[in-house]
This record gives structure tokens, C-alpha cells and sequence, in this order.
């Protein structure tokens, strides 16, 4: 029997059923019509964010990064919770201002910005995290042909990266950001070309679990803001430390220590260099908000044993949770949490891999993970399903398009 | 510098421009007005098919599998060069027949089959290939419902893999097909029913470029069906050997030797045992008929150095080729074959990584290549994008949306 990832502590069961936003997941699907079905808890949204608040610094605003989980009705929910929104491309942009989010709360970083989106970032006065020498050209070119003065900053790709990160983002030759030591030119050259001028985006990694890794990272930001803000000779108005905090997928895995990643990070609020006073800071977070508030939901349409192995075939797969199938990010696949949600509070009786629909092998939710005894039609929950999830997943592969989403 | 993949042989260049289709892919890009673009060379599709008829026996008919590429005016293409299709799913009936094929050539694999996408493909005479005792019930119960005599095969799970196959889907316990020793007692049942009796499907394994091994996989699979329609006592009608043809992506893969399979199978056909004597063959390949025969086009947004290393930031990127960066199927990354489309006769003049738009380290379509030196406005090629590519990347993710695709 392999381990399962560990199952969020705020879920529970009603009448033996998993429950999500007071009710079971049972009524959810009735209500939804069928599954797959995904369901993201408004309740634990707005807990992450309000623990979040409660163990930072007042002075650090909290973004929300769209591409996690760019879902309408949890971007409406979002919009009252956070101070802002990074977005990654011009569809992004469309669909925070459909959400009816101001663009002045919103900042765009990604590599490849075509000069469509450039304009279309510009003309709605969202500010543009530079990528490139070559992009900030690109960028003051249009805002001069469009006649608008750009909000600019900078995407620093830092020397160092944040240890033990699922996803590095800087410490070496990255095509993100620019190098830490042109900065100071191109601070220079932004602000001399009249533009509002941004401050710097500084994203280093994320998914990290270790608080004292994050806490470095935070510290090793700062002081690199610093260094960058003095050898431009220009004031810094804002700083996006980035984002970092990840969740718990993996056994084994442990939730970030809040407390202390917030009080290392007010230690060093009390010390700033001058060149920082007035800063505005902000983290950028996009999974460890909503991340562990979304379940995934598939129904067993067949169950059946090969030599000697249970399967238990859903009507989900990988097509809608490419990451837990293994297939994206990870070298070696581990079990993401995942329950049987009619029995969610029965016993482990029985050794079975639970598969999708899809006809590849690759198509596996959870290997060989012990389970109750589950039959045709009961639904599967695979958790920690509200980021990298319907979005990031080949929703059209086999023909079978995307899930249901339903925030509750 | 680390190599990439192979370039499918019949690719050149006119005026210096990759050429597909008897064109250079700038005129295609004009035409259909914007990158990211995937291209299907209808030569080259019929050129593979014309190869494995005259490579093959005359006995052995040849199915396209939906999954490697349902777009429409491919498969519109490949109803007049293909003797049979296997859909996956109910959305796969759905585009063969929007496509105007006939749903009598067409047969449906897939573990995870809903009640409703057996009922349409009863409904419309598609062979069902049964994946287990319960999946048969289910089957015989709606066709009795419906008062419709289904055509129902059975899809064997062969104790047998295919050596060197990227995907087994045999040697052991597997989600797909019925493990072979029930198999005599369900075509008894199954025949019994009253239902038309389709025959085998047997599928080891995918992606594999060892001629011997495909022809030793073949060479068992006849064996099994020979045995287990001696076991069952009814004649077989039709077996599937399945597919296994792989195409080379990687360094140092070489194509498969068609004249070696094809001849060690008609030195097998020459020789069956009379329990087949009347029983009608077929293979069916997907990403063998269509894979090399697909390009991707992605135009350089930006060119940067960071840490001394060049990037080419392109407006593609994962969501459309999530196989191409390493994300799909494969644990460790290599380069599937890339290129500078606009300067494709050019020589290699310096080391580039060629990332996509996304706003992620994953997002890699080739990693530190030899290539021209390519500038901002370039087009980059990735080979190979025929199979498994539009269809299965999450063209969502990050807000981008889908790549326009054309059949030249």
C-alpha cells in the first residue's frame, strides 16, 4: 500500500459523506447536474486569508496571482479579500476586468508579452512587471504611440532562489525578470522616460514548505531591494516579495509554520534600511490561498480486479488534474490526498488504485492508496484541487471537456 | 549545448523558410493571421498511409486512433485513407461524426465508459470494446432497453507488454481490457446474449521504435487470440492487434523498420492456426499515422541573456505542446526535435533555450540547443506536433487559449 497525501484538516463528514460549505458533496453533485465537479469552499478561502492577515505584518499587502484558479465567482469573492491581483496574460486581464476587478489593483508579470497585451495592459493601467530590457523598450514605444503614461516596474530575477521550492524562479541563467545587476540601468531608463515608475517584482520560488526557507527568501528580497533601490538612486515605491507559501500535497508533508515566516518578517520590517521607508510591500500568493479549499469530485463508473489489484475507474482523470496524475511539475508521482467521499469517515479495508476515464496509463489519481470498500457510484474526492487544477489540465484531450465548478 | 531530437526527414526549406505543404510556413502564418499555429501536412499523412499499405500485409486493415488528433478536416482526410477509427469517449463519437464518418467503421476503447456514451454508441452501431465483466452488464442491459443488437468486442489485457514502449498497456495489472483467463467465459456470455460478436482488441503497449519487439508483441498477440478463441469455442470474427508504432522525438531515435514488421507479420499470417483462418486483422495507430506530419509554429516575442545564457521567449509554450516540454508522460526532459523555422537552412551559430509565454520554469520547448542566432519577429518550429499535442495540453492555462491549427 503506497501513502496518501495528507487530507486538509478542515474537512469533515456529514452522515458519513464528505462535506464541503456545510453540506455533503452529495447535494453539491445533485445540484450540479453530474460530475466531475469541482467544488472550492468560500468558508476556507476566506480562513487562509484571514489566518494570512493575522500572522503577517500590517504593512504587507496580500495579491492574489489569477493563474492558480482564474474561476469568475472565486475571483469576485477574492476581489473583497485582497489588495491585489498579478494576472499572466492579456486573457487573464480579460477575465479579472469580467470579475469586475479594477485594473489599478492589478500588476502583470510573465516573459512573453505580446504587444497586444502591452497595450491592452497599458490603456487599462494595469502596471507592467518588465521582464526584459527588450520589453520595456517594447513598452514605452506603445505607451508613447498611445499617448498614456505607464505604470512600470521591475521583475528582478534574484541571484538566489528560495530552497527547497517546487518551482525555482531565480539563482541563476532564468528566463524570467532581469538580471539583478542591470536593474539599476533600467530603473534609471524607465523613470527618466517619464513613466509612473512600479517598483520591483522579486519572485524567487514557490511551493516551499519550510517557514525558515521562506523567511530567508524574505530577508534575502529585502536586502537585495534594497541594494538595487540604492544604486538606482531612485525612491522605491512598492515591492512584490513574491509569493513562496506552499500546501501540503505529499505524505509527509507539513503546513507552513504562518506564525513564525510572519514574525521573522516583521523583525526585519522594524529594521529597514531609509532606502525602504516608504515602501509598500506586498507578497503575491496564488495556490496557498485557494489551493487547499477545492475538491475534486468523479464518480465511479466501473470497478474491477486484474491480477489481483482493485481498480476503481471514475468518470474523472487526468484531463481535468494533470498535476495529481503525476504529469506536470513532478519527476516522481506521488498520491495527492484523495478519499472515497460517500465513506469518507470508514475504515481503510482495501488496497486500490484509482484511475480516470481516460484511455492511457498515465491517467492515475491516486496508486495503489488504501481505501473502504467503494463500488460503482460512489464518488472519489481528490483534495488540494483549487489550484493548477481545471486550468492547468488538457480539459479537451479524448473529447471529454472541462468540468463542472461550483464555488460554495 | 545538448541535442535535439531528430527533424522528420521530409522537411526543407524554400528561400530558407521550413516548408510545409509545398510552402513556406510564413505564407501559412499570413494566412491564417496570427501564432501560435499548428500545421498538418496532408502529404505526409497520406505519404505514411501509402507507406504502411505497401509495407503491410493486404490482410491487415488500418484504424486511426481519434485521440492522437481529432481535428476535423484531419479526420475528413483520413476517412478516405483508413479502413477504421477507435473513438475513446462519447465527445470522440460525437467529431467522427460531425466529420461525416460512418459509425459502423468505428470502434470505442476506454475504461471509464458512462452509461450515456454506451447508450449513444449502441445507439449508433459503434463496436464497444468491453474493459470488463461490469462494463458487458452494463452494456447488454441498456441494448436491451433499447431494443438494439449491440456489436460488442472485448479488449483483452495481455499478460504480455511491448518491449521498449513508451505506454504499456499490458504485462500485468492494468485498468484496461479483461485480464486474459476470464476472457474465454465472457465471450461465452457475451455470444450468448445474442449480441453481435466483434471480437478482440489487444493493446500491449505504445510508442515503441524496435521493429523486433513490435513484431515478437504482434507475433503474441495472435497467439493469445488464437488461444482464447480455442478456448471460447466461437470463431473470432475480427481482432485488433493493437498499435505500438512509435515515432522518434528524442537524440538518437531512429524510425521504426515498417518492411521488417510488415514482413514478420505476413510471414505469421502465412502460417495461423485454423481458429483464425477467417478472422479479419487490423492495427490501429494514431501518433504513427499523424505525428511527424505536424508542425508548431511559435514567433519569438523577446531575446534576453541572463547569467550569460540566451532565451528565446516565444508566444507559445506548454499549453499547446505540454509533451514537447517535458510534462507529459516522460520523467526525465530531453528535446523533441526543434528549429528556427525563418532561418531553417542557416547553421548553428549559438546555444539557445526557446521557452513559452507562460509564467512558469516548466514552459521549456527546448533546452540550451544549437541553433542560428534568432532574433525577436523569428518563428521557432517544433516537430513532431502532429500527435498528442493541441488535443492534449491545457490550453487554458494562464488565460492563453487555444492554437489555431490548419490542414495544408
Amino acid at each position: 500500500m503506497k501513502a496518501l497525501g495528507p487530507i486538509p484538516s478542515a474537512y469533515g463528514a456529514i452522515d458519513g459523506v464528505l462535506a464541503v460549505g456545510g453540506k455533503p458533496v452529495t447535494d453539491w453533485v445533485e445540484q450540479a447536474g453530474s460530475t466531475p465537479l469541482f467544488l472550492y469552499s468560500a468558508d476556507l478561502v476566506r480562513a487562509r486569508v484571514a489566518a494570512l492577515r493575522a500572522a503577517m505584518p500590517e504593512r504587507l499587502a496580500l495579491h492574489y496571482a489569477v493563474k492558480a484558479n482564474p474561476f469568475a465567482p472565486l475571483l469576485s469573492l477574492m476581489s473583497g479579500l485582497v489588495d491585489g491581483f498579478d494576472i499572466a496574460s492579456g486573457g487573464e486581464l480579460q477575465i479579472v476586468r469580467d470579475a469586475g476587478i479594477a485594473p489599478g489593483r492589478v500588476s502583470f508579470a510573465g516573459p512573453g508579452k505580446r504587444d497586444a497585451e502591452l497595450e491592452a495592459a497599458i490603456l487599462a493601467g494595469v502596471t507592467l512587471n518588465l521582464e526584459s530590457e527588450g520589453e520595456a523598450a517594447r513598452a514605452l514605444v506603445i505607451a508613447e504611440r498611445l499617448g498614456v503614461t505607464p505604470r512600470l516596474a521591475i521583475r528582478v530575477n534574484p541571484a538566489f532562489d528560495l530552497k527547497g521550492s517546487g518551482m525555482k524562479m531565480g539563482g541563476g541563467a532564468k528566463p524570467f525578470g532581469v538580471d539583478a545587476e542591470r536593474v539599476p540601468a533600467l530603473v534609471r531608463e524607465v523613470v527618466g522616460s517619464g513613466a509612473e515608475w512600479g517598483g520591483f517584482h522579486i519572485f524567487a520560488g514557490s511551493q516551499a514548505l519550510d517557514a525558515e526557507a521562506i523567511a530567508e527568501t524574505q530577508a534575502q528580497a529585502l536586502e537585495l531591494a534594497a541594494r538595487l533601490a540604492g544604486e538606482s538612486g531612485v525612491p522605491l515605491p512598492h515591492c512584490n516579495l513574491g509569493g513562496g507559501l506552499g500546501i501540503p500535497y505529499f505524505p509527509g508533508d507539513a503546513p507552513v509554520d504562518l506564525d513564525l515566516v510572519g514574525q521573522r518578517l516583521a523583525e526585519r520590517f522594524e529594521s529597514l534600511p531609509d532606502v525602504l521607508a516608504d515602501t509598500a510591500f506586498c507578497i503575491e500568493l496564488g495556490r496557498y490561498l485557494v489551493g487547499e479549499a477545492g475538491v475534486y469530485l468523479a464518480r465511479i463508473v466501473d470497478r474491477k480486479v486484474s491480477h489481483g489489484e482493485v481498480f476503481l475507474i471514475t468518470d474523472g482523470g487526468l484531463h481535468h488534474q494533470l498535476a495529481a496524475s503525476g504529469n506536470f511539475g513532478t519527476v516522481v508521482r506521488r498520491n495527492y490526498p484523495s478519499a472515497i467521499a460517500t465513506r469518507f469517515d470508514a475504515a481503510v479495508e482495501e488496497e486500490a488504485t484509482i484511475v480516470g476515464c481516460l484511455c492511457t496509463p498515465l491517467d492515475k489519481l491516486a496508486d495503489k492508496g488504501g481505501f473502504p470498500r467503494a463500488d460503482v457510484g460512489d464518488l472519489v474526492a481528490v483534495f488540494c484541487a483549487g489550484a493548477y487544477g481545471a486550468s492547468a489540465s488538457p480539459a479537451s484531450f479524448l473529447g471529454q471537456g472541462p468540468a463542472r465548478e461550483m464555488l460554495v
